[in-house]
Formats: structure tokens, sequence, C-alpha cells
């Protein structure tokens, strides 16, 4: 039995990952930490666990968690694990980082649009970024350390890669459209994700500079190996869970100047994603709707070729809390104990 | 492995029910039964399921489907089981009936409630009312009909029976002022059930007149052994799933003329579902919320004694779609395989 | 032109206020009261009125406030006005108070229900409870202090007022369930109000205590001269406006034992609403829904006799910042200079 | 007093078209046409109406309806006016059509798009397009035929036509990608657009196909002197009104090579719209937000200079039945009359 502890087990990822572990038959979690509930008990704050988790709430202590788990999940705030993290801590347990601190490799990138100094640079090259389908081979049971990849980023990527990766698209024309529930704006008391100030509406926000943007850039450019550099711009959608992105990019002709046919992308997502249980890419005409995977670790994937403009358009849903945030986490962990990927994450999407 | 067939495989209902059997590790669902959805793949009516479910849809042939099946769901409309049951249907299969047809032992009340004749009145006499909690006894290995209670019914009934049971109420001033989200009204294209109608939006409807009135008249009435007469008022609130029920009962006075005490109510609750892993009787002051039980198969009840009125106000709250319909078919299933009773149902509430 | 000023101005009450006077012809504000946002535009807080008010949100002075404005508008917490109130204030100009502060003449039952020591109760006793439709002689050039309503109480008294003056119902028996949109919570960033808590959520809350309570109990005591304590449970509903009610009573038989007819109830309500412009009592049943009044004055009232019980179930329905609020606010003011009763409030239901 | 006579007065648009004109000084409602439901009375429609409409639906009788009536707006499916208008008709009476059937000066364009027949092309080049702050002009008293435009096509216009107009961005590069609520889809009776389906969702649908592409294309050529050719992209929203564009396209370098600047994009924006009534361009750094012009004429615009990547964002929101369609029916029919163009359309946003 592997034992898991999870510093903001009180945010939304946080209760997300209480709920997929407490059904993951070969894990056993022993530390609820929550600094802002501390001694209460879990299932008071979160009801939804009332007689599911008996345990309470305790202090962030890393060093004595350490001692006690097999792995961590660090669902916290930017900046967080980087100001604690030690080679003793690491020596001692595994880590699942939810945020964003070890997921660029660039530290000057991350410091930028962070806005922080990064405190453990010297951490961020063994870091693995956590997307399994694209890096399975490098999360490993060596692997001590990886960085769970964003909600935004995870959908932008994988509905996107197999086209960076086969050049079918010009990379300079990408623009990723971007719509998410609110859940992805956390569980903070914030005036503006009221319900009466997100019901029956929707805004862009973070426009030409989300955090999300260099991390989407940075894993395409290895995707296409050159330079990538997007237009990202999310929205906030009356809804508690749901990524759904929109792409845009320009295909590369052919050589007698054709475009790729629907066929020829086809096969480049199945090359990619012919294996993949967690990628669903739909059938020809079906655009992917968020409802369709709520609740589950899907990603569903479909695009249009537009011959009329040369550009094709990519859509991509996943729910933000699973395969965006605490599902891809358990993933990660599953393969770094050399358990079954999708163990604990055989979760069917709930619907309606 | 158990065979199930269901009919009604496409309403909201028979959706539920092949998301939990899916799940469901000592059953394979052989039979998906859709007459408005003949020969289409599952999954193009519900993409949810995608990858999920490969089968087609069939049309309602319950001769042969009970030749294939060991236990058929029929998730149908009113009259339509009635309509074909047979001895020769029983012998063959054992059914568990999500309609109305068998829940009401008074034929001639059936008929007045609903409007039309019943069909085989002959089988209501062996059919039994499948509320687990209070019926289980009766749910075995010989049952061979089980007619699955209504989700209000439900919901209302497992929140007051301890009371009514122990005559701490006057049954007599019993009211249910009952709450529910949309999919309670089925997938059926109604203008009434357009998002733009019900969103924003709250009424009540069936005022004085819902069919689930009697079902809860008369389980209500075996519990205290008396005629039993309520109103009853349902109200379509916007939101998917989730049932609320809000019970007011004058409390019967103690020989010194006082009201019975919290501690006198929780001790009758604790009576009868303290070892229920499916009813969670909620702490002191705490009440219900239908978000706390989303997906799972779970029931919560709170309740406040006002000395002021000299009334209870009790609370009950459960997902329509799980225990007011697929869940708890699936746990009367459980009772009539003699398998664990969760089985398939250790389903963790989703928040948010 | 009248000038008005608002106390609390960027709740959510008092931005219905503002919506509200901004297209009433006789009325110009002149001041726009908040301590949150002081020296802001006020259409930085609320952006929909941007190029529609052009002022800066002030603090509250209320002595110099008085000086400017012929009527002051207090959308404040429970206790401010109380705080502050002088015999000067009154002197020099006219007040409408949104909170709770003068509505209950027994003042010890409001230091009991609201926790707090009124401040200045001398006023009580001039205050005149602002039901225009039941109050309206008594609003006149004269009154300088309304309280004006609650907004579940306006719903719950204006519902079954001409029952309970006209003795038709048992008001012994009566129960009140209310059902409420979010904004009724305030604007307050707590927890318990973010978007992923309340949508998708129904729950009851201030069980038995709900501070609403005695100003019904209050109201409908006057009508029926008689001590009247009633059970009332609000609940919330993920929607941003609108109260429903559903109330529950005995109807008191006649001399010889029948209940009255539908037509003896519908008489009653038109006795006292017959020529009301706001209150619009529905046809036979027809069911109120809280859409039908998005955005207006009205109150739309149904109700259905029961002869299987005995009792009648009355439904109402408004909007709760414009009849529960702001819109009833105005409608004082305008009785209280002498306008037009319906001046701006010629507001048309927004559906959907 | 105008008579205005409104055919399809039932669907979402008509039912909006009724609320405003109901409040419009100068204009009374002689004829609610509706198919559906004739000799009903328009209130048991749509019960928001109880008491402030007394009129009964009536037939689609064209013929007799413009012997009443000053003008008539059709809110009908397309082909429908197109298939029945005359010389005899127009003579008699104008016509303001909200229907696609005039909007395209191309009927080639107009039939392959639509897939269907123009069955009275010879009205097309009469038919003046109704886009107010840009045809202003050419909306007369001489004017008989407006085509009023659609939703998504007003709200895509008008964000971009300045940068278009005065050549700052490079259409070529011009995509759209847009979000509606679910009035968009209007009253009928389908699955899709039940309130289980659309709630906690969202989805693109008409990818690459969506009829109001063309209309984009045409209008904006007009404006560029070029041909346009884009990609918009519509999505299904939960919510019930609003539409949201967010526009990207490359900012034409300036012959220094370097990109417009914040100030001079803010200055084509003032050129064309400092004087506009109904359109507001939000502040630097402001984005706008479908709730802030709920219920109103407006059309909020905001833009984000992004030097990273040399595109500008372009962003603008409005209520999809007011300046989308009844709203804009009722400037257009404002000054075809030679009224004040904002009379009736003083509609303050109704937030929350």
């Amino acid at each position: 039995m592997i034992k898991a502890g999870i510093i903001g087990a009180t945010g939304y990822a946080g209760g997300e990952l209480v709920r997929i572990l407490v059904n993951h038959r070969d894990v056993e979690v022993v530390w609820y930490g929550s600094r802002s509930y501390i001694d209460q008990r879990y299932s008071d704050v979160y009801r939804n666990m009332f007689r599911v988790v008996e345990d309470v709430c305790r202090d962030d202590n890393l060093t004595e968690l350490a001692k006690e788990a097999d792995v961590i999940f660090t669902a916290t705030p930017q900046g967080f694990l980087a100001g604690i993290l030690t080679e003793e801590l690491l020596s001692e347990t595994k880590i699942v980082d939810l945020s964003a601190d070890y997921r660029i490799k660039d530290v000057g990138v991350y410091e930028k649009w962070y806005g922080i100094q990064h405190k453990s640079p010297q951490f961020i090259s063994e870091a693995v970024y956590g997307l399994c389908e694209i890096n399975r081979d490098k999360i490993t049971a060596k692997t001590r350390l990886v960085a769970n990849p964003g909600c935004y980023t995870t959908c932008s990527i994988l509905t996107a890669y197999p086209l960076v990766k086969e050049k079918l698209i010009d990379v300079g024309t990408l623009i990723i459209d971007a719509k998410s529930g609110t859940s992805g704006a956390g569980r903070g008391a914030k005036t503006a994700n009221l319900f009466c100030e997100v019901n029956e509406n929707m805004k862009a926000y973070g426009v030409a500079s989300h955090r999300h943007t260099p991390e989407i850039e940075e894993q395409l450019g290895y995707a296409g190996n050159c330079q990538v550099t997007v237009n990202f711009t999310p929205h906030l959608v009356p809804m508690n869970r749901g990524i759904l992105v929109t792409e845009y990019a320009s295909l590369c002709r052919k050589v007698d100047g054709s475009l790729p046919s629907y066929e020829e992308i086809r096969a480049a997502y199945d090359k990619y994603y012919g294996n993949e249980k967690f990628v669903r890419v739909l059938e020809k005409g079906v655009c992917p709707e968020t409802k369709w995977v709520e609740g589950s670790n899907y990603v569903d994937i479909g695009f249009v070729v537009d011959q009329r403009t040369g550009r094709i358009i990519l859509m991509g849903a996943l729910d933000n809390l699973v395969k965006g945030a605490a599902g891809q986490a358990v993933q990660n962990m599953n393969l770094m104990f050399g358990m079954k990927e999708s163990e604990g994450l055989e979760l069917v999407p709930c619907f309606p």
C-alpha cells in the first residue's frame, strides 16, 4: 500500500485528489494538509466526504510528511514548493507538484511570467514534465519529482501535439482560444468568483499575459523542434468543471500545393494516440463537449479542415480537475510506482 | 458474470444505469434497449460513452432479452412493463422495474393517480417495493420482480421513516416540500425543459396532484401502521441532478407535555440507519446539500427541532439519478443475486 | 427633480436602486455612497453602468448627504442606520431604509433575532412599514422614515395576506417554504457564495432561525388581529434573482363543514389585489415562476385548494432585488413625494 | 402612433421585440403573429406578459397585416419572407426582417450557405443592411426594407470594423471565435437544447460552416474594400443571453516596421464610435463581459495589443436578443420613421 500525502488538500484540485485516491486500490492517504483548516475534520470542509474520510487536516510539515509518505502531492500556490524543496526531502519521498514551480525549464521565463523569484532552480532539470502521453518513458521508478502540467496546458498541448510533431501546421500561426469552468479559479473567496458575478456571464481574462502561455510554448517547441510563440486567451465560463480549447492554425501545404486531407490529419492523431486510453480522438464531424468528459480522465479531440481558409480548427475538451490536475497527477504517480497507468482512473464520465 | 439488459437505456436513468454497471465487477450489460435509437451505437447517443460502450441500441424485445439476461432493468414509461409482463418472462429472468407499475399495492389508487388501466395487476402482490434500507429482508435470491421506488419517494420516505415508525411525529401534519434538478423531467424534447426556460427560473408543479404522493402515503402508512395523507409539492430547480426535500410535521408531545429532544430524535434515526452505508444522518446543525451527494448513492439527512412552533423540520438530499433511480436499482439487483449490497456503488460524491 | 442619495450603492440592492433611478424621470441621484469604493468611479465597480453613471463613490456622510438630498436610501447592514439616525437628519431629509432596523415594532424581538442592541428605538414607532399594497394610506408626504420590507417577507406576506385578513386559513398551521436566488446573499466575498459552491447545488439554511421570521409574524399578526407563529425555511437556489415561496395552511371550514371553494379564495385575493398594479394573481391552475417577474416589480401569486388534505397551497414569486428591495423602495419614495406610485417601475419582466 | 406588427412573436427574438415595444412611447403593437399559437392569448405563451399584453396570437397573414401596420417585424425562419414578399406589400408597409433573407447581396452566396433557393431576389438590392452604426445614412424615411443583421454578425463586425476600415489589421489573418448564450438557438423543442444537455457543458458547433460567416465577410469586405475570408467558430455557452466574440488578427506594421500603439488603435475606435450611444469602447485593460450589457442595446468592445506575437486581440460583447436582434430592429425602425434613434432603447443593463 503506497502512502500518499496531500499538501493543499482543501483546494478544489486537492479535493479531487482525495476523491480519486480514496477509491485507488493501492494507495492510502495518510496526510490531509491544509493550512487554512488545521485540526478540523476534512469532512467538515468537504461534506461530500462525510463518513468517507475520517481524518483531520494537518499543517504543512513536509519534513515530517516526507518520513510518513511514499509520495507527496503538492496542490499549492506558485512558489510554495520551490521555497522548501531540498535534496533531503527528495531522498525520502517522491513528489508530484501540481503547481507551476518546476514546469518551465528556463528559470528566467518562469520568473518573468510568474513575477516571483525561483528559490530552488537546482531541481528544475531533474523534474519531469508529467504529460504522460508524451513523456511516459521519462516517468519511471527512478523519477523523484514530477511537474504536473497545468489544466489549460494539458488540453492545449495534447490537442495540437501530433500536428506540430508531424509538421502539418505552421506553428507560427497557432492561436489558442480556451474556455474554462470556474473551479479553475480556485476556492479563494473573491468577489469576482461569486455565483452572481460568474453566472449568466462570460469574459476573457489574462489576455496575452496568462501564465500557461510559456508552458504551452515550451512543450510545443520540443514537439516541433522549433521556437513556438502562440496567442493564448483564456475565458471564464459559468460552469463548474471543464476546459474547451479551440485552436486555429494554417495547414502546411504539400509539395503539390494542396492541403492535407482529413485522413492525413487523422493518421497523425492515430499515430500518437491510437493506443492511448485517455485521449479519445472523436469521429469525423463530431465536436468535443466538456460534459462528455466530466469527472473522467479523458481528453476528447476533434478537428475540422477548412479548405476555404487553408486553416485547421482543432478542439479539445477535458475536466480541468481530473486530466487537468488530480487525475493526471495520479496517472503520474501510477507510472512512478510501476502500477497500471489507469489504476484508480477508470472513471466513467457523468452525464448529465 | 451476471448478464443484464436495460430497456430504456437512452433515457437519463438508463444512461446512469450504464454508467454504474460498466464499472460493476460482476455484471455485464448485454442489451442496450432503446426504441428511439435502434441500430445506432449507444456511444453516438451518449458520447461520454465513446470507447467505453461499443454496443448498438436494440429494439424492446423482452421475450428475446429474457433468454439472454439474468436481470432486466426497465427504465420505461408508466404502463410499459405492466402491458407486457408475463409469468413466462418472470420464470426466465429477474426484473427491476424503474417505472411505477408495481409500486402501489392498491391497483385502484394506481389507476386513479396515473390515469391508465393496469394491464397485469396479478403481479402486483409479488412485486417487492425496493426501498432497500426498509425492505431489505424481502429482497432475496427468490425475488423475481422489484418495484424500484421513485426519486422523490425515496428521499421523502427515508427522511421521515424513523420518526413515523417511532411515532415521534403526528403524520396527519406531515407536509413535504420537494425540489428537484431537471434530469428528473427526462430527456424528452419539450419546450418547458429547454435550457432557457429552466435556467434562472424556479417553479412548483403538479401541486396536490403529483403521482409520487400515493407512493409516499402507502409506504409511510406501512411504517406508521395507519392511514397517511400528506401534502407533497415538487419544484423544478435549475440544476442537473439532485433532490432536496424539506418536511414539516408537528412533534408528538411526551406524556409530560414536553417535546422530544434533539437527542431523542437522533436516537430514532440511529436506530434505523446506524448501520446503513447509504444513509448519512448529518451532525447537529448541518443541513444537507444536494451537491454533497452528487453522483453517489447516498441520502443525506438533517433535522431541526423548533421549540417555538412545536414542529420538526426534516431535510433529505439525494442524487435523483443514483439513489433515486439507477443506484438503488443496482442495490436491489445486488441483493437479488446475493452480492455485496454496495457492489458497484462505492461512488464518492463529486464536488464541485 | 428630487435629489436622492444612496448609502450602500455598491451592494446588489444598491446597484438595483441605481438601475431603476437612472430611468426615473423625476429623480436625480446625487450621492453614490460606498465605504468600500470611496473615490472610485461607480462604473468601475459596476461596469454595466459605464457611460450611464459618471459619478464617483463617496464615503457615508449622512449629515452632509442630508443637506443635499431630498431622500436617502440606506441599503446598509443591520444596525447601521439605527446607529446614526437623529431627529436632525429626519428633519432635513426623508429616509427609505432597506435594512431591518425599523421594521419590527417590538424592539425586544428585533434585538433577540438580530443579536444586536438597537441604538435608536425612539424612531421605531414613527417608521412606516413600507409594504405599499397594505400600508399605502400611511405612506404620505408627511412620512419621514420608511422601513422597507425584506425580500422574503414581502413575498411571504403578500402571498398570504388576503387569506389571513379574511380568516380563510388557520394561521396556526401556516408553514412557509421559501427559495431564493443567490443575489439575496449579498456581494460579500464568502466561500459559501462562490460560483462552484452554489451552482448545481441546493440547501436550506437558517432553519427555524431566519431573521425574516418575526417580521412575517408581526405583519400577518396585524392582518389577522392575532398572534402568529410560523415556520419559515429559506433555501438557496442556483440562480441570480428571484424568490419563490410555497406556503401551506389548513383552510378554515365553513359552518356547514365544507372547505372554501376556489372561487371563494379567489374572491378574497381580488378584494385586496383587484386594483393592484404590481400584484398579479394568476389564473386557475397556473403556478408562478420566478422568471416571469425577473427584473420587474411584480409579485405573482397562485394557489391550489387541496380537498384531500383540507389545506391550501399558496405560491408567490418576485424578484428579490426589485419588489423585494429596490423596486419597493422606489415605490415607497413615489408615495412619499406624491408621485405616481408606479413611476420608474414600469419594468417589463425579461424572458428568457 | 406607429402601428407595428410582429410575425414570429412567440420566438425569443419576437418576445424581446414585444418587451421593448410595449415601453416604446410612439409605437403600438397591433398584431402578434404566431402560427404555433393562433388564437391563444400572448400572455399564455409568455406569462411574463400577463396583464401587460392582452392580445391573442394571430396567423401569419401579411396581406392583411400590411394594411393595418406601418411597420412589420419578421422574426421568422430563413426563406419565409423571401417566399411571400411582393411589391404590393412593400408599397403598403415598411418591413424590418430579422431573418437572413435580404442580408447577403450575392444571391448565390445566400443559396449556397443556406441551402435554399431565394424566392424573391429582386428585392435584395433595395434592402438596406441595418447595421445602424455603419449604414445609418442609408436607413431613412424612404427605406422600405431593412435586413436586420444577425446576432453573431453584429458583434463580430462592430468589434473589428474600425480596424478593417483603417487598414490597421491584415484581414487575411482574421479569426473570430464566438461564444453565445442558448437563447440564440431559439425556442424549438430539441433534445440538444434541453437544460440538462446545455447546462454545465460547452461546445463548438457549425465549425467552418456557420451561416453568419458570409455575412461577416461581405460587410467587412465593404469596410476594407477587399475580399475578406475569415474563420468564424460559434460556441454554445450555458447562459440564457449574451454573445462574446474574441477576434485575432495580425497588426499591419507601420513603415518603420513597428506595430501600431494602443493609442493608435484606440484613436481608430474613437473615430468611428466616439459619438455612438450604443457602442462602448472600454478603457485600457478592461475586457468586456456579457453580463454588463444584458438586457440592453449596448455593444462593449475591448482590445489588447500583443507585442510578442504582433497580433491584436479584439473582444466584443452584446445581448444577442437586444443589439443582436430586437433592439437593433427597433433602432432601425426608429431611423426609418425619423424618430430619436434610441427611443425605447434606453435600457440599462441588468446586473446581476
